[in-house]
């Protein structure tokens, strides 16, 4: 049986993300999980994902650590709650703010590995520090801060 | 004769980014231009760039703020070069940092429009504010350090 991603357990109507949503065809479909205290997601970057031929351009490098980080605060959230991820009512997370440090270019031809660290979770708000890292080496650095949906962002 | 964007004027070489070059045919093909003293792109997200249904994703927010900032800081350092665009060497920009703020829900029926702001041009860098806003209201700002891109980088 595979492991579910967190993103796996988010409810049909809030999963067309285009980043992470598994009921979006086109989009990345990121998934994320636990790895102790930490969370890890692997994305392997597409050929036409560049910025200078050879690197990753920045949005794809903010895109993931955007979706990874509301990922995690949903799951993080979860935990502090003592609950499963399949329980209702779901958590869901969407980004307040995201800051990107690029450190140095990221290479293209490879998979990229996203961590995440959950440096404050209050209330409805959950910050999540992230590191984009390929061939072992940190390329970029994120600070998210994300909120639980409002759900008038239901339709 | 249509006007030319700063993207136009990338040279072949850099003109691949996903988010902004004219040589990428799965990409966003962004297009700035000056408005007096700030600068302006409109883009029209397609229907998959979806977060929660109705609204855009915040990667793409992140990328198009992303992408018009670097074209604004070529084309503000060719300005305070007192160059024309079509000279060479051109100047290409990437991204050191980008914060963006969400400030509300992005609706993705219709076309977004990002504005930016030369808040610094100083040696090699150059700091741009950005606003994207959708039907005349501001949905979130980006303040992004951009860098005269490193020869290095060329491949």
């Amino acid at each position: 049986m595979t492991k579910k991603a967190f993103q796996d357990y988010y409810p049909d109507d809030v999963a067309h993300c285009y980043g992470c949503g598994h009921l979006n065809p086109h989009g990345l479909q990121i998934k994320s999980f636990w790895d102790g205290d930490e969370t890890v997601a692997v994305y392997t970057p597409r050929e036409y994902h560049t910025a200078i031929p050879g690197y990753v351009y920045g949005g794809l490098v903010a895109s993931l650590i955007d979706c990874h980080a509301t990922g995690t605060a949903a799951a993080a959230a979860y935990r502090a709650a003592g609950r499963a991820m399949d329980t209702e009512p779901a958590f869901r997370f969407v980004t307040a703010s995201l800051k990107v440090d690029f450190l140095k270019p990221t290479p293209i031809d490879g998979p990229l590995e996203i961590r995440g660290v959950i440096k404050e979770l209050k209330g409805r708000k959950v910050i999540v520090a992230i590191t984009l890292s390929a061939k072992g080496v940190v390329c970029a650095k994120g600070d998210v801060v994300t909120v639980e949906m409002p759900e008038s962002m239901i339709k």
